[in-house]
């Protein structure tokens, strides 16, 4: 298929090329001054943390196929350097329109970097289905649609910055499944689709150093950051707990099993994302934790049994039930922790505001979650088009076809 | 066996889930309030650190054996993350009973995952020979015993607080020893106890990966944290230098033998603990470290050919010579440093005075060894009744007793 | 070969041991007083960052060959531990003969672990070929030679000590090269030479790992970190960016290929190491980093060709395009930036001002790399005389030479 090569050859470097000459020129013109770029910001191992997990852990958490490991790995690099300049750049578009305060150094670069999650949570949703191209392009809308989507929210609904944020794994989740369903689903028979112990090895290893990390991204951008990170951490003890506990219990002759634990021991990590730096009491972060795993563990036997094979979605990473399920369980409990804080603070008496701030939630939470899922399956489509579609479904899964890989050393 | 896998199946999910229900009701009533838990501390990149070694370090420092990964990483993971939570509770239990002052928030976690090293240290001796179920309830017994063993250190022999926590090593190796000497010996014939050169090599990254953070752990908690680092530091770069030379002179035809390098360059690290933040003189911490590496080869060696089959002992990674050792050398140069110490400042005309700071030293030092070996082998017995006893001894070593596992995938 | 195996049994430990003793011996001599060792300094984490890159990280980043990551990682750490030893001894010395001012504690430990990156991009050109006794005399002579040539720049150019530093890339890049120059030429039919699937994989994750600590690198020492750290950040994200552009440009087919990938992506933070802090406009740290990576995949590409064919230089690791030619680029680029920065200000009156501060960076420039490839020459010589010679060419990237490892094990 030397066309379908020579397309491939085509577009990638040139594709990249246009992009990163976009974000020099942009840099040339539009960057502040320099007193304002470096300003003091006291935050670097955060920021640090948050880096090493994005690049480092998802690279190593995405390494699940026998074959893709180079792919995981690799294209996860691609795509987070390049959104992250993307990420600045529309900063910048939204600066400029004046609908956001311009932000500084570190912090933008933080908040660019939180940002890229979503997209490496959408392109596990794709993962050995599409090719470096549909990546870019993807990584590319998906960015400028979060931006949009956070910025409703933030001028629309008033939601604070950094909780706007904190939808990124609501939004990752589901439009990653609304691009998925696009592609044509894999042969039945093939077997480069499954995991072995070792990919399975490694991406439990990328899993633990994920879920280390966990407590620095949900409190980098928060106001009261000791909270979050303790919220987090039982949150995410508990969910590790109870997710061997379900695990046992619902597989056969009560093994554990590796798919659940590598979803599930996140999952109270993504619930508490919108509260962690608003809740007070342990006991319920602990408890939006076990709910959580229990949400995770359940939703992955019955979407994949019942709801993917009806909807053809074919979820290589399993995103759906390891971020979306928990994410929409973290927004009901924003809810609902709303309703009984004001109820113990004897608001009822003033129950349009608390209608105004539930209306706020749910409003947020529809927007992003209806947003996430149109824009993705119109990007689902347009990745689709003849033009940019370079994988044929025999070679899904495969890193043979992006990288120089000989076949007798594979066979070692 | 379908007996086998019922008991297993009936007892683990149940098992945690009571124990999660018990950490859970106990944060509903006990936990402080908010003001209290959420004060401010500034030492969340140490805390980190340390929490990154005992997790992601230790579960990777554990793949030893060829066909145990999964069940090295997943329930190092998962003895940690109950184990913590059962530490806050022992934590609370103490206060309760007025035997420890209340600690606050980062704090009292750091110390929770401090504790947890002894059980780490623990499971690695037992390794591949114990189910889930003995190892929750050997986490717990242990937990709860060290809290227990502290506490007479603290209040009857007046050792600082961060003091009685560096017993650790000490007390881990040896409670794990006793432990895995209740075990019946694998099949002398059996292939899967071994390592490979993969399973080496990912444990050998691990040990690395401990050794960076090394410093860290010890600095945590200490009063002096840039000496403790320093002290450490120097420790821990000497020993590695002996590792390799002892190595190289002590295996036939001079070559390196990498479970000798894997135990013996965090020996320094191990032998410093209750010294670094004391040690005003750096040749003494190198000295330090390099004793540490020559008792821990010298060890690994003649306990390998007599002690251990004379006594029947099965100790999977070592964690006599890797912990056992050093941290029994790391106490005497305790008590010889004070001695030192107290002569060059001329206090030999207060005998008494240093009689009692001696005794304590040796005191704290007998009291944690004699509990851990005596309590260790009661853990043992128990363990390996009836109600307990999952694994046979031809299942040892292997994930797929305890993992989904396909045969076909494991021979790829 | 009985007589060989005896030589390098005889020679490592007892070289190790006599090492040892002399860092020991110095630390009871000529360390300064304790209240002067352990005075405050408040930069812990981006010293833990740097510590963790050169000692985890490059030992990761060196698992390229396929049978040879015992000795990639082990050796890294050897090298790496006696290394600083040897760098605060060497400092000392410099002190003692009034060419340095006495620095304290963790900022002589932090410049002793920048310092090793030097021995650790020279052992990579070696990789495979040197024995551990060679590797350990190429470490002292490398260091010795850079602190002569770092005190050089200092005392007669007046370089800033941390730009001195700088250079380690440079220095190390070219020491290797011609130390390896002088080691003969492995048999063109062996194997052994290559990577696996598997030992790229590491190595790619081992590059990522690297990579996010970059910016740590090169702002641990500088004056304004805050600048240093984002421009660094800039360029590495550039050439990630760049080095996949590149790839499928220049590879058969358009795929990419894991070689440019894994020296490209951390070209930018060798071009912008001298300028990082310096540079205000962060479009030009994004030129930077894009030019790093072209000179090095176009690098790759014509010195695998021709230039090491010609000269019959045998670099494993690639690291003339890794650190060599954008560490070139990057003092090219620190000439150009002082001109033009100057012409921007209005100085050109003041030429003879402008003239002695670009024949101070070009003078530092020609002679670190001169002095670093005449002084790697011989040291290359030195190390093949018979006497140290240990290895034959048959033996080449092989652990069994060095390591314990059966047959049977490695075929598994």
């Amino acid at each position: 298929m030397p066309s379908r090569y020579l397309n491939f050859r085509c577009s990638v470097p040139w594709l990249i090329l246009s992009l990163q000459t976009l974000f020099l020129i942009r840099s040339f013109f539009v960057f502040p001054g320099a007193g304002d770029i470096y300003s003091p910001s006291n935050f670097y191992p955060e920021f640090q943390d948050v880096n090493h997990m994005v690049i480092f852990g998802f690279g190593f958490f995405l390494i699940v196929l026998r074959r893709y490991g180079f792919s995981s790995t690799g294209f996860n690099l691609l795509l987070i350097v390049l959104g992250v300049q993307c990420s600045v750049l529309v900063d910048d578009l939204l600066v400029f329109l004046s609908l956001q305060q311009r932000e500084i150094g570190m912090r933008s670069l933080a908040k660019a970097v939180v940002s890229m999650t979503a997209v490496a949570i959408s392109s596990g949703a794709v993962l050995g289905k599409a090719s470096p191209v549909q990546l870019i392009v993807m990584t590319l809308v998906e960015l400028i649609i979060f931006y949009v989507s956070r910025c409703i929210n933030r001028t629309l609904l008033q939601v604070p910055e950094h909780l706007t944020l904190m939808h990124v794994h609501l939004f990752g989740a589901y439009f990653g499944l609304a691009v998925t369903s696009r592609f044509p689903a894999p042969a039945p028979g093939l077997d480069k689709h499954r995991s072995t112990p070792k990919s399975d090895l490694f991406s439990m290893l990328g899993t633990v150093f994920v879920w280390v990390f966990w407590p620095s991204f949900n409190s980098i951008l928060a106001d009261s950051k000791k909270q979050a990170v303790l919220n987090t951490y039982l949150a995410l003890a508990v969910s590790a707990v109870a997710a061997f506990m379900l695990s046992a219990l619902t597989s056969k002759d009560g093994k554990f099993r590796m798919t659940h634990i590598h979803s599930a021991v996140l999952a109270g990590g993504v619930t508490i994302s919108y509260t962690a730096s608003r809740i007070l009491q342990p006991w319920i972060a602990m408890i939006l934790g076990l709910l959580g795993s229990v949400i995770t563990i359940l939703g992955s036997h019955s979407l994949q049994r019942c709801f993917n094979r009806a909807l053809k979605i074919q979820d290589t990473c399993g995103v759906h039930f390891t971020f979306g399920l928990p994410a929409v369980l973290g927004a009901v409990a924003a809810v609902v922790l709303l309703v009984i804080e004001n109820g113990i603070h004897k608001q009822w008496s003033n129950l349009s505001s608390l209608g105004y701030l539930i209306f706020v939630d749910i409003g947020a939470f529809c927007q992003t979650i209806s947003t996430a899922l149109i824009t993705g399956l119109i990007t689902g489509l347009i990745l689709n088009i003849k033009l940019l579609k370079a994988v044929h479904v025999s070679k899904y899964f495969d890193d043979q076809f992006y990288w120089e890989v000989s076949f007798k050393m594979i066979s070692d």
